[in-house]
């Protein structure tokens, strides 16, 4: 137990690197005094607080395993950063889950406004496509064409956005726990693989390892979101419980079930990495994490 | 007038053939039987809904000053219209403009509901970057690299939601005829600007000839909204009068004026054209249809 709570340690601080790396990036791409607007005070306030950076991971990650420098890969892992807090400043709106707090703080809407809140999702998705088009992302044009295509796909109606409608449009009825697996897959999973698959796109990768890290991610992206419902379902106060909780899967399957599914999904996430032996052990660690974490 | 009233009817006419080019494309790409899903329902309501496609026009009549064929421009000039109708959608959302109507019918968030117009713009902004991203566009990655390029900082917090943003904050005063036009530069002359840049850049104009129209679009995308403003000053019933009518500039310098400048920016836009001697005629003809219009 005491070495599980010292990897983790070992792991959080791991993260926290990775973190420092792409605030302080931030900081330069979107500086404090870059205009005095609303905007970009919004912009910062929300990408500058304190997430786990999990998707800047898996591409620095991802990225490293081909021999892409952290450096080379910041640019993209910044750009589906800014895709996934797009997404989660659109998700908190009123007209969507309706969530006034986001990690600890007042959320877009409530810190600022509504309408400031569409603006800021608004320029962090067009920011994200601008930052992969610049040739500092990568110097082949065709490499950065092949990095939006697949963010682009990933997130869009027929991945994120695609996930976000179905959640909302069965936020009223019960549904399956093969429904929530699609939901998962598309609200979660697709930005995970798309994160590997953007390291691996970085670093010239065969179609075998993409697809070996695809599938890796896509396993990973079920199990984070299982863990986020066991989260919420032994969360005492449950200040933090989804307001959609028909797509919770420890509601559908119940809690020894779900944390079944979570162990089994963990060991299918590191068999797909076999094929990378040592060079995936940072991929390894964060799917232990992923699991064990407490938040 | 009679001869106005006949050029401006064969110039719709050639307006309409544009539109159904566009049209026939989207059918294509965004087919009715995609998936059952209500986003693509309303992402079709939104897109096939009678616009002027004046962004597409400028797209193809620029590329064909440059010898780039419609059927090769018609991707780019799909992308900004995605682009110019997820902002329309996000637009009109009670929290930003609050219109429930839009081109004679309800918007998008009365039609279906507020999440999932929200979506809809969402998955549009996306969907843009995926097509530029795509080789149909151009077959040069670098070419489709500049494309996105461009158009991500016309639209983005520099661009066109920086415009929408500082209209929203000015809302509640008086502002000045000089923040009127910052604000039309950035809400509707960026993507006027970035529509032409995009046939040029699709055709490998020179930078005096990108210059040149831009320029152009910059002094149309004034005119534009200055008639907007006319024609909504005008309309009896008030009905389709800009809630935010402190950035009407009928208001701020009086009908008379509005006309005048009008008529000086029209005049200004054709002068930068003059380098292109008649290869610019479409563009000649529109400047002339954006200032006659009724609608």
């Amino acid at each position: 137990m005491q070495k599980i709570i010292a990897d983790q340690k070992i792991f959080r601080d791991e993260l926290l690197k990775c973190s420092t790396s792409i605030e302080g990036k931030i900081e330069k791409i979107l500086p404090k005094n870059f205009t005095d607007s609303r905007l970009i005070e919004a912009m910062r306030y929300c990408i500058l607080s304190n997430g786990k950076r999990i998707r800047p991971f898996l591409v620095l990650s991802s990225a490293k395993m081909f021999n892409v420098s952290q450096e080379q890969a910041l640019n993209t892992a910044i750009a589906i950063e800014f895709i996934h807090t797009y997404s989660l400043i659109h998700d908190d709106l009123p007209a969507m889950d309706d969530d006034d707090m986001r990690r600890g703080r007042l959320s877009c809407h409530k810190q600022f406004d509504e309408a400031t809140a569409i603006l800021a999702g608004d320029a962090f998705l067009t920011y994200a496509f601008e930052i992969l088009s610049d040739s500092e992302t990568h110097e082949d044009p065709a490499v950065r064409c092949q990095l939006i295509s697949a963010i682009a796909k990933s997130s869009g109606f027929r991945g994120m956005v695609g996930g976000q409608m179905i959640d909302l449009e069965n936020c009223d009825q019960k549904i399956s726990s093969e429904q929530i697996a699609k939901l998962h897959r598309l609200k979660t999973g697709e930005l995970f693989m798309c994160s590997v698959e953007s390291g691996a796109i970085l670093g010239n990768a065969s179609n075998m390892e993409r697809k070996a890290l695809r599938n890796f991610a896509h396993d990973l992206g079920l199990a984070f979101q299982i863990k986020d419902d066991i989260l919420d379902h032994c969360d005492n106060d449950n200040a933090k419980a989804d307001h959609n909780s028909n797509s919770s899967i420890v509601k559908t399957i119940g809690l020894a079930n779900a944390k079944q599914r979570l162990e089994l999904l963990k060991s299918q996430a590191i068999t797909h990495l076999s094929i990378f032996d040592s060079r995936s052990k940072s991929l390894t660690k964060l799917a232990e994490f992923v699991v064990s974490r407490d938040r």
